[in-house]
């Protein structure tokens, strides 16, 4: 990029510095989080909507315009030189293709959505808590509204939900997930029946309480195994786990501590790392451009579930690491045989709330709530009659009807903030992570070895040769064709949870 | 202000996202020296820099000059408008001042004193570390021919340091430090001369090794006993203690623990709360205008010194918490009276590190570095011949030599920062805290029993209506006059200092 440098430099360093404000905002959430006074919530508030204002601006703003638009045609986004090298293509298509779609929405709406989001937001904590869907109902309305809004502004060729997903998912369509998804529900929903039909795993020595501190030492001892640099991350509490990258080199997670729940402090110190170690092995020496930001969502949670699902759902890392659980506490586990540990924590088992679900069922969690806002997008269904579907749906996929909308369509909190076309990616994460795992065991044969002796450095050396350390270079579509040979598809994750859970039900 | 309420709203506005991103800022330090991860180092740098410089160019921007040009004369800072009430006068006149000095800069000297501030602050460290003066010689000359230019820029009548002290202590010009710090130098020395000829207090029961998480519990106990609302404040680890406020319902403290110094920690506690208070108790109505800022350097360190010194070193504070002390350290303590555990709080000792004197020996090491910083910027004293005359005043003063420049010139960071003209505000803030304590203690007579009855309160109601609720609108002269009946002098510390020393010496 000899002949342009000045003005590659001059774009550079203004994607760095929005970069940099957006690394403060993330600061200001994590502290939010974690350790700011409870009296702090309303400075805060300030904080984050001038700083994310800023950033918006500075998204939007006439300087960043030219400066691409030295590089890139603004219509089409094509580079306006010959001759750059790929990582300097995919460097201006990613920052067009960012800085299109911003500049796209105007700042009224943008505004608009986000005054909206703020206030359903907080509308939905009291809907949830006293149960009262009406409450919300009239929020939601207005959300998908500016939702198809949204769509329509930035465009899309079938399907609305086209738009949506594509802020989340680039290289998916409805009409891809929709044809993937419908095999993967008749597969879990198959599988599902099979376990149903047989004799239910034992997990009652996990049902007990567990000292707050002592899960606090277990956790942070799993923690200081997983193969990253302790001077790049920490770990702390807060009331759901998140993990929040700063930086590759201040990549920080949380876990929360529940008394009556062991496995979820545990499960969470793996997931959240999963995601933390993604950002801290993006190549430092792009950060600031695309080449080192993670492709996608469902990139993202494929991370997170590799290790807290194959990994650390798996019988070798419990081979290592189960000992410590029973010197951590003897009295639960002294007459329990690593073989009932580790059938009891891939016990299955439909429940209402999906952030509970296990392998089996989480993604039809997903799977419901897919169709369910493919459905509201289109207006086939009507906001009132949400309650309705989604416990038809429920019965539908999984066999149980949630007592109240609090356990069931009020759950989750992503559609009052406005995020619809988001879930799938939670599934899509999934399946990437068993494809991806394919290809890791197919590197490494003797992987389960390994793991079981305590080795975990050459999986993440794996993950980060193949994924973290590409950054955007390329789609999910791409990465996952590149890494396992094949195109995306929910046959390596069936085949997955079939062969385990044959082996963990005897099926 | 109903004629001019649109571009007063719109000034007011612009003043709160500057005080707003300032604490964005403080929330970037105070993680620094908290929980960052070690490797966050660079990243964070990068952070801070760009966040201070978009501050920087919010209060030199054009914008806010045409704010500010609508209210007041540009040239003078009297208000257009007449018929202002008192507070919106005083808004006036802070913002314009802050906008002034600052205006007047140039961009280039900013920046080019912050590179060079910078760059010392690393050089002063290996200096320190390797106790080698020459080093940091070169930085130090250009430190203070940059603070030398700074002083001509800015502006001052008879002496360059005036120009510096303005930053710092508005109200304070070097002729009134130089006759203050005059008497009160005399004073000193004489009380010390008295005291060294006294016998020694029997301390040796402090010098032990004190568990450092019962050391952390007993401080939280302390802050927790101490005024103020607990959702509002929180007490954390970091290498040196320091506050930080983010709003006044965000303001945060933090201790260090020294496993061989018990007091050090409960006095960084006092300390640090008192500068918090100040703080929490800013108005939080004008938050975003100087009627929520604090007066000066010396009336904030006043208020740190008053919970510290005045409280935290009378025999009263410690009536009611040394029993408490007793129990968390049983053997150290069991068979030690609270009269001896009181002056042993209290001994005299002439040491060569500031930041550890006690209250008769800390003023002579400020009247130190301000004799010295007076020399230097008008080039009376040479950079080469500082450890000289630092050793040669720490002999006249203190009676003792430093054995090492580390422990002797090279031991404060201000200098390296750039700061000149900070120091004095540490020995003022004692002298204004010994005056307000006079008044205080004329208001309640009764002080003692109730503070050795646990009682606070009371103390921290004082310190908020008379200084705290009051922000900006009195100048520290003002204030102290307004409060005590009296300008400020060296004449309450004194009597002070030689009641108690009297009593705790016998002498």
């Amino acid at each position: 990029m000899t002949k342009m440098r000045p003005e590659y430099l001059a774009l550079k360093e203004f994607s760095l510095s929005i970069k940099t404000y957006s690394s403060i905002l993330s600061l200001l959430h994590w502290d939010q989080e974690t350790y700011m006074p409870p009296g702090g919530i309303t400075a805060r508030g300030q904080q984050l909507s001038l700083l994310a204002g800023h950033i918006h601006e500075l998204k939007t703003s006439r300087k960043y315009r030219n400066l691409l638009g030295k590089l890139v045609h603004l219509s089409s986004g094509k580079p306006k030189k010959k001759g750059l090298s790929r990582l300097q293509r995919v460097e201006l298509r990613e920052w067009f293709k960012d800085y299109d779609r911003d500049y796209r929405l105007p700042a009224s709406f943008v505004k608009h959505f986000s005054q909206t989001t703020s206030e359903a937001s907080q509308i939905w904590q009291s809907a949830k808590k006293t149960n009262n869907f009406k409450l919300f109902a009239p929020f939601l309305d207005k959300i998908l509204q500016l939702n198809r809004e949204k769509a329509g502004i930035l465009g899309f060729e079938d399907h609305p939900y086209d738009a949506l997903i594509e802020n989340y998912e680039p290289s998916m369509t409805s009409a891809k997930i929709k044809e993937i998804f419908g095999r993967l529900r008749k597969e879990l929903v198959h599988l599902l029946d099979k376990i149903r039909g047989s004799k239910q795993v034992d997990n009652r020595f996990l049902l007990g309480t567990f000292d707050r501190k002592k899960q606090m030492e277990l956790g942070s001892a799993l923690f200081s195994q997983l193969p990253f640099e302790a001077d790049y991350s920490r770990m702390d509490l807060s009331a759901h786990p998140f993990s929040m990258a700063l930086h590759p080199h201040d990549s920080r997670i949380t876990t929360r501590i529940l008394s009556d729940s062991l496995m979820s402090n545990i499960f969470s110190v793996m997931h959240e790392s999963g995601h933390s170690m993604y950002e801290m092995n993006l190549p430092t020496e792009h950060w600031g451009t695309p080449l080192a930001e993670a492709v996608s969502l469902g990139i993202h949670e494929s991370q997170s579930r590799f290790w807290e699902t194959l990994i650390g759902h798996s019988l070798p890392f419990w081979q290592c690491y189960y000992p410590l659980v029973q010197k951590t506490f003897p009295s639960h586990f002294k007459h329990v045989s690593i073989d009932r540990f580790y059938r009891a924590i891939n016990r299955v088992s439909p429940s209402y709330i999906r952030v509970e679900a296990d392998e089996v069922t989480y993604c039809l969690h997903v799977i419901l709530r897919f169709e369910i806002e493919m459905a509201l997008v289109s207006g086939q269904l009507q906001v009132a009659d949400l309650p309705y579907a989604w416990n038809d749906k429920m019965k539908e996929l999984l066999g149980v009807t949630p007592p109240t909308d609090r356990e069931g369509c009020l759950q989750d909190v992503h559609w009052a903030f406005g995020d619809f076309g988001y879930f799938p990616t939670y599934a899509l994460g999934n399946l990437f992570a068993a494809q991806f795992f394919n290809a890791f065991a197919r590197q490494h044969p003797d992987w389960e070895t390994r793991v079981s002796a305590g080795e975990l450095g050459f999986i993440k050396d794996f993950l980060k040769i193949n994924i973290h350390s590409l950054g955007k270079q390329y789609s999910s579509e791409e990465l996952v064709k590149r890494t396992t040979g094949k195109p995306l598809s929910e046959s390596a994750y069936c085949s997955y949870l079939n062969n385990k859970y044959t082996e963990v039900y005897n099926l």
